[in-house]
């Protein structure tokens, strides 16, 4: 399904060049999906029709959608089958929209053969999350997918990230290190782009600024869980940098219950890109 | 399915207890399945088939197996039902063998409860492994969950590990840091464990110091990857610990080709097991 798709780069850019800079988290949960979504259907196919609908009503505000693995994984084969038909919509509904699966894998050299082929040809994904802890080397089979979006973790959203990512090394927090290391001595025939939690806003300051402008950075965080939107965007401009992606998963998939879930999500993800885009200025 | 196994603590130390130390990884890559098994089966169907055959070869010498998730997910939607299915059939064969899923996955806090239903109740695995650079909190769905054996990512066994895993931090590499808190400071309902690979004895020698003996350790690399297995052994007994798994992969599934795979597979186990008694001695 990759083999037809624009590269990562030139679709992230494209959004990013029109000032969309919000990614919509595709990451249903079975529990808190609304009643007006046939109940009589198997779990996986409620999460199909709730995500095609929360794309529709998003796709002309979304630079990228984000699903998460791990809500589709809880579902068994019937949920990785949900996640590539779900991805199959947003290619055929908003083809010019890149797909980010947050996989957070990273496996020892050729076990990651694995990773790349699900991710990209069976799900059929345009760009993935990885950990960075087995190394460059370890990532190769990821690194050398040309076209693809390969988003490195350096500064995580969730509370207790400082445990290892702030441990200094050569004088720096690991989490710089990290960033450092990806923007300077990785080679990649994939795009690379790191990952850091908008709920950390002085890291991300630093990060953007340690990094080139032109690498993108993904910035979870924003909604639920509370990060500094403002602060985000405005790290980015300091550095000069428009490659960035705020995600929202949960304040817009889950901003209104019920039968109005689509038009709730609508107003949530409308309201969160003029927030972006005043700060942008 | 979790719910009516004994806990992968008492499992794996029955094993130990009995003098069995040897994993088998069970990483069945398509493209290399025998012609023996009908090629007029799917792909995953013929995956099943292959693991029964090396499951039932190798179960009086197996302490545990090892399915790796990169190799069943990158057969889509069929390769996570014959993942399930596989570890079904281990727990039907032999309930006394623990089964380690290694998935290598780690998210933030409430994502991973994703993971835990997958691993746990969808696949009906009996431990995992995890990333550590998110930190203890991010994982403590994993951690909490009573019963469960979670090995944590010390030193991976790869080509390239050290790029930040050899890092100085505290004085001491990043490995053995890691290996430290998690020994140290994580608490757990479930059984921690740490990974570190056979082909760094040195690296292996300093973490089994720095932990308790009866933490357990699993250690990949040997066979393919060249590992020392008498060295990984010594570094047990000097630290007066039996708890340990030795994994060894493509080095049994794969020792045969042909129709002579499943016979290949029980010489092959049982020459890594008895290297690995006479190294016990």
């Amino acid at each position: 399904m990759s083999e037809t798709r624009p590269p990562f780069a030139e679709l992230l850019d494209a959004a990013t060049a029109s000032g969309a800079h919000l990614c919509v988290g595709l990451d249903p949960s079975v529990s808190a999906l609304p009643d007006v979504i046939d109940p009589s259907l198997s779990p996986a196919e409620r999460v199909v029709v709730f995500n095609k609908h929360v794309v529709e009503a998003t796709l002309d505000i979304a630079a990228a959608f984000k699903p998460n693995a791990a809500f589709y994984e809880a579902l068994g084969a019937a949920g990785w089958d949900a996640l590539r038909r779900t991805v199959g919509h947003i290619h055929r509904l908003a083809p010019e929209i890149p797909v980010i699966l947050d996989a957070k894998r990273a496996d020892i050299g050729s076990t990651n053969e694995g990773y790349v082929h699900a991710i990209f040809d069976e799900v059929g994904a345009d760009a993935v999350t990885v950990h960075p802890y087995l190394g460059e080397q370890a990532l190769r089979p990821f690194l050398d997918r040309p076209g693809a979006g390969v988003f490195v973790l350096a500064r995580t959203s969730n509370p207790g990230a400082g445990e290892f990512q702030d441990l200094r090394v050569d004088g720096l927090p690991l989490y710089r290190y990290v960033a450092r290391r990806v923007a300077g001595a990785w080679s990649a025939r994939a795009r690379l782009g790191l990952v850091v939690g908008a709920t950390y806003p002085r890291e991300l300051e630093e990060v953007r600024a340690d990094v080139p402008p032109e690498m993108p950075v993904l910035i979870p965080g924003v909604g639920a869980q509370g990060g500094d939107l403002e602060a985000a965007v405005r790290a980015n401009l300091e550095a000069g940098s428009r490659a960035f992606l705020i995600n929202v998963s949960r304040g817009i998939a889950g901003a209104a219950r019920g039968d109005e879930f689509a038009t709730g999500a609508r107003a949530a993800a409308r309201d969160f890109d003029d927030q972006i885009r005043r700060a942008v200025g």
